[in-house]
């Protein structure tokens, strides 16, 4: 299926991208779908959501609204998800070396709702948290019946790179240590902490923290060491 | 879709499960095909194989047939994979609680030949080193034009985690400590080296090391540390 390039308006922009990326450069993004305008936020309630995501969900998204009663205003901010990386140019350069048409996020690949990943994350504006409420999906089965060691470390280190990116800039993991306490029942939905633990140079260290809804079991445990790297690293350059 | 319940031949159900589990239960296959008899080896080659999959395949392969010409006899044993765990009976008990008809191993969850997880497992039958031949898909992209760090501890964990149920049994991972060296290209091939470190009681320790096909560059680093449990701990009892 052939891919659609196409700007995206400003306002767009500056919610889709880092608050280091603004100004700097000027967008573009890679749309899986033909005639479609925007790419779709992955991260918004859909009906595959159990109601314990969607209450917790709630609970977050009530806190990005500001005593003033703007959007936008609180001390949280709700994060929009995609299933494709953003295309970007600089100065005017295409960097079409880094297109791949077919390829998607791999914790947004699969297109059935509440089969894989279904997960939405919010940041703390003062930036020290970052949270995801993530329901695990049937065809994220590891030990029977439940998920994958694989998987919930694919969601830790997407909620911890997501955090990292947001405090340092462009960041690749270096080091990821998880501690697996209490399986995941698949179908589930757990919450994960991201906490900023340290910074020293190019260097970021964070945890997470996963656990039930209800907070009283915890699930895994886990570290990580995130590098700062120059955009042309992750680029390829 | 409804799911199939089968018995299963003596001879492919020795082939399937792990050595100590033979003579021990009855078992019995959930699949997903209606009309299906048997359940599909994920880890033959597919036409999305590259050129280097194949190559290193057949170099494992080949290592399978023993000096006498007979296959099975070699050094080697390659580990057939499928997208279902097994459903099975102890004493003539079903263990119906386990059974989720639309659960899917999480590393065989994508049905596209090529877009997902390709692999194929070989263990030395002196059990202290089993081997991944893995070929990365374009569904599981995390920095532009690489694989996610959460596919590759995917890969990881599976793959120690079948060398650690083949030599320990029953087991779940308590640990999983990875060194991220240099990101893995969207479409290559690389080759996982599982080994056996270390066995204390319940505890077994083992490493990974990730590099490309030909060994000259190091992907990743890992340790992982796996827990002997019981059956009944597996299956929710």
């Amino acid at each position: 299926m052939a891919s659609i390039l196409c700007r995206i308006s400003k306002t767009l922009v500056n919610h889709l991208l880092p608050p280091f990326t603004k100004g700097l450069i000027r967008p573009m993004v890679t749309l899986s779908w033909p005639f479609q305008s925007q790419p779709r936020d992955l991260s918004l309630p859909n009906p595959s959501w159990s109601k314990e995501m969607l209450q917790h969900y709630e609970l977050y998204n009530s806190q990005c609204v500001g005593e003033d009663g703007k959007e936008g205003s609180g001390p949280w901010r709700r994060l929009p998800s995609y299933n494709r990386l953003l295309k970007f140019a600089t100065g005017g350069v295409l960097l079409s070396k880094i297109i791949q048409s077919e390829a998607r996020l791999f914790t947004r690949n699969i297109k059935i709702p509440g089969a894989g990943f279904e997960y939405v994350m919010f940041i703390k504006k003062s930036q020290e948290k970052c949270v995801c409420i993530f329901q695990a999906g049937h065809l994220l089965e590891g030990p029977p019946g439940h998920v994958h060691g694989g998987a919930t470390a694919a969601m830790i280190d997407s909620v911890n790179g997501t955090h990292a990116t947001y405090v340092c800039g462009p960041v690749m993991t270096a080091n990821l240590n998880i501690n697996y306490r209490n399986p995941i029942p698949l179908g589930s939905t757990v919450v994960l902490e991201s906490t900023l633990d340290q910074r020293e140079g190019r260097k970021a260290f964070f945890s997470c923290i996963v656990t039930s809804i209800d907070g009283s079991k915890v699930h895994v445990e886990s570290k990580a060491l995130f590098l700062s790297i120059s955009m042309s690293r992750i680029l390829g350059g």
